[in-house]
C-alpha cells in the first residue's frame, strides 16, 4: 500500500523519518471500518486532527523520528470500533500493535512519558530525577494556563492566559537557553507547544481585542520564532485560519473535521 | 534535639527507618515561626495530617525508609513562611534542603515519582516503560474515583464511588497477586490507598445507609485487610473516629488540625 511517507488516502496517513505532509486525510466518522492500515507492527495514533492534546504526541512522536500511522477520528461521530480500542473513546489515543492485547494507551502527557521511555534515542526528559520532576511541575502548571487559553478563545478575558505565560516567560529568561530543554527542544517545549502555536488564532479570533505585548514576553516571542522552525513543529503546524475556520464550524454545530482534505 | 525517631514535639516529628508515632505533634499555624527542625540536611515534608494527599507522600517515604522530618501545617490559617517556601501555599511540598535553592516539590503524585526515582532501592514502579504507564493511567483514572469519595463522604450518592472501584476489583482479580504491586505493594496501592483506608470513615459518617458489598469486592476486600498490616500504611494509619471528628470540627467552621495531640 504504501511505503510509509507522504501517504494520505483511505482514513489514515503514515510517518516514519522526518515530516510528513499531513494534507489530504479524512477522519473517520460513525458507520465508517477500521481504516484498512498494513500489519506492519507500526504504532497506530488515533487522533483528532484540530486536538492540542493530540498534537502533543505527534510533535513527540516525530521529534523522536518513531514510525508511526495516524487515523483520525471524527470526534462528533465516532465510529464503534474505536470503543473496542478504548472503552473510553478517547483520543489520542495509541496502539501498540506488537504488544500482546495490544495495549491502547491514552492521556497526551502519559503517552509523551511512555515513548521517552520506550524509544530513549533523542531523549525529551532530563534524566536528573530532580530536573525531571521540575519540567513535569511545569507542565502540571501549564493544565490552567490552557485552560485560561480556551476561555480566551471562547470570547473570554484575555490577561489571565498571559498572566499564566509570565511563568513561562520568567523560567525561560531564567534559562538562558534557545528552548526549555536547553540548546534543542525538550519534553516542556512540546508539552506547551499546541496552545502557543495558537497565539496566531487568537489574534484571528479576537481581532483588535487581541493585546499580546512582546515587551512583556520579550524571551517567549523569540522562542515562538525558533519553535517554528523546528522540524516536528513544521510536520503538525496549521495555519491560524484553518484552526478559525475549524472552530467556526464547531460553534456552528457542523464540526467540519476534514478541512485539510479540501486543500489536498 | 532528637536522635531521629518518636519525635513529636515543637511543631515536626522525623522518621528514619520504621514507623513513627505520629500522635502529638502540634500543626504550624498563622504567625508561628518556622519549626526548629534541625539542620540535618534531612527531607522536610510540608503536610497535613487529615490529607490524603499528604498522605500517598507519607507512605511512600516510609516505604522506602527514606529519613524525613513533617512539619504540619494549619490549612486554615498558614503561617506566612509557607507561602516563601511554596508560593501557591500547597502541601504537601517536599523541600530538599540538600540542593541548592533549596527547591521545594507540590503535586503529591509528582514527589512520589521524583522520590521513586531519586531513591531506587525499594522500587515502587515496574521498570518496563509499557507496565510503568499502565500503572500511572490507574492512578491518573483513580482521579474520578477519589472525587466520588468525596462527594459520598459529603453526603451524596455511594454509588458512583463503588463504580469506581469496580475497576480495581476487576483489576486485582485480573493480576491474581496479593498487591497491585505483585507480591509486595507498589506505587499504585499507595496512590489508592488513603482513600480506601477511609472506607470505614464513610461507614462512621453513612450509618445505615452505608451499602460496601464484600461480595462485589471480594479482591479489594481481602486487599485492605492486607494493606492494613503493611508497615507504612500502619505508620500513617488513623481511627475513621478520629478522622470522622476532624471533618465534623472542620464542617462546623472550626478545623481541629490537633484532634491527635489531644490523644498524645
Amino acid at each position: 500500500m504504501s511505503n510509509g511517507r507522504h501517504l494520505a488516502k483511505g482514513g489514515y496517513s503514515s510517518s516514519s523519518r522526518g515530516p510528513v505532509s499531513l494534507k489530504g486525510i479524512e477522519s473517520v466518522f460513525v458507520g465508517s471500518p477500521i481504516p484498512d492500515v498494513p500489519e506492519d507492527g507500526i504504532l497506530r495514533l488515533y487522533s483528532m486532527r484540530f486536538c492540542p492534546f493530540a498534537q502533543r504526541v505527534h510533535l513527540v512522536l516525530d521529534a523522536k523520528q518513531i514510525p508511526y500511522h495516524s487515523i483520525y477520528i471524527n470526534l462528533t461521530e465516532k465510529p464503534d470500533w474505536l470503543f473496542d480500542k478504548n472503552p473510553q473513546g478517547k483520543v489520542p489515543a495509541l496502539e501498540l500493535v506488537r504488544e500482546p492485547g495490544p495495549p491502547v494507551l491514552t492521556e497526551s502527557l502519559l503517552i509523551c512519558e511512555y515513548l521517552d521511555e520506550q524509544y530513549p534515542l533523542r531523549p525529551l526528559y532530563p534524566r536528573d530525577p530532580l530536573k525531571k520532576v521540575q519540567e513535569r511541575l511545569l507542565i502540571e502548571r501549564f493544565n490552567s494556563v490552557l485552560g485560561a487559553f480556551f476561555r480566551a478563545s471562547d470570547g473570554g478575558d484575555l490577561e489571565p492566559f498571559w498572566c499564566g505565560l509570565d511563568t513561562y516567560e520568567k523560567e525561560l529568561s531564567r534559562r538562558c537557553t534557545d528552548f526549555f530543554g536547553g540548546e534543542q527542544t525538550g519534553i516542556l517545549d512540546y508539552m506547551i507547544w499546541p496552545w502557543c502555536e495558537r497565539l496566531d488564532l487568537l489574534k484571528v479570533q479576537r481581532g483588535d481585542d487581541y493585546n499580546f505585548d512582546e515587551r512583556r514576553f520579550p524571551q517567549l516571542s523569540q522562542w515562538v520564532e525558533r519553535m517554528k522552525r523546528d522540524s516536528a513543529v513544521m510536520a503538525f503546524y496549521m495555519e491560524a485560519e484553518v484552526q478559525a475556520e475549524f472552530l467556526r464550524t464547531r460553534s456552528a454545530g457542523r464540526p467540519n473535521y476534514n478541512l485539510l482534505v479540501k486543500e489536498a
